[in-house]
């Protein structure tokens, strides 16, 4: 399954199917789109992946992506820096920072506990976080984790350590429940049975509501 | 939705973006997988799509990619260079390769007609195909081109130019039919109709599976 008409074809289609969910057939489809294209596509299109991974480095604080040393939301100095919100992966918290909801600083964990995927906590940048809890004074970790079993399993984890340290600090979950706009006859029954567990007063979806 | 933590970041999402089928989740999934990579490997990734561009000619006979100026297929003395394939991208000429099964050479032609996509027969390597047809002694055209209106138009308009000129060449269409393996009650009507008004003695099949 390997006869490619030249070499760097054939380099050029190994390194695209040495990404996340690209086969043969996909990457082939990639390379000759940028064949067709005119040469500065392809210039610029290496050029960026290569100083993107070159100058990249991680916030010291929160291990979000930045080009200096402290992240732009670490330095905002009008962002609550008691308030962390912790997270999978950079995904995740731009996800949030896209709902504007948020005004505190995040805390990336790089990964969630997987024992099936040989990820322990010491895998994690779990360490700097307590570090963080134990030196300064953090009013409230709020964990925005995925609702999965990995998740949940990551979010006891810290939940313990926090206790093992004796650390006061809030401890919060984002909440659970039936997405806005989907219809209950097809949530699912957890969700929907967690949704019922967490119910708030209505007057507090009214603000929620009202500020966005 | 365009809030990223650095612009070298952004520019590689985008880069990512500019690939057919690609959009801003999966190009940031391919960004995020190259950051927890080791640095070389972003580094051969980008100098590997850079040279394969820079680098990449078409062979002046057929179109097919290669690294001087005759691909290895046409240089090939053992292959029959008067029986030419033509095939519509250089995807198609590798899928006939992995066949095992022509010997011949190949023409590419870069594309079909379809009017709806705005691609006219003058956008293809359609007059390099009829000069070598009038200047060199030819014996047969394979047209292997997609089952599809776009397919069918462009056999026929090359079919027509070369009455046109009166050319004595042997025009062939490879076989549509029902796919080996497969169940005759889920074949489509008119892959099933074409397959019994192009049936073939039986001692052929026999002789092509003896083969290979």
């Amino acid at each position: 399954m390997n006869k490619m008409p030249t070499k760097l074809l054939d380099d050029a289609v190994d390194a695209f199917m040495r990404l996340p969910g690209i086969g043969r057939r996909t990457a082939m489809r990639m390379v000759l789109h940028l064949l067709r294209q005119p040469e500065d596509v392809s210039e610029r299109f290496g050029k960026a992946i290569e100083r993107m991974r070159k100058e990249t480095h991680y916030c010291l604080r929160c291990h979000n992506i930045c080009d200096g040393e402290i992240c732009s939301i670490c330095s905002d100095k009008r962002r609550d820096d008691k308030l962390i919100c912790v997270v999978e992966d950079i995904r995740d918290l731009i996800a949030i920072e896209h709902t504007l909801q948020f005004r505190g600083v995040y805390h990336v964990l790089g990964g969630v506990v997987s024992p099936m995927d040989g990820i322990g906590p010491s895998d994690l940048n779990v360490d700097t976080l307590i570090a963080k809890l134990k030196t300064e004074n953090i009013s409230e970790l709020i964990m925005a984790l995925s609702a999965t079993m990995e998740g949940d399993t990551t979010s006891f984890y810290i939940y313990r350590k926090i206790q093992q340290y004796g650390l006061s600090v809030k401890f919060s979950v984002i909440a659970r429940g039936v997405s806005i706009g989907d219809d209950l006859e097809y949530a699912d029954e957890i969700t929907l049975g967690r949704s019922i567990l967490n119910r708030v007063p209505y007057e507090t979806t009214f603000a929620v509501n009202a500020k966005s």
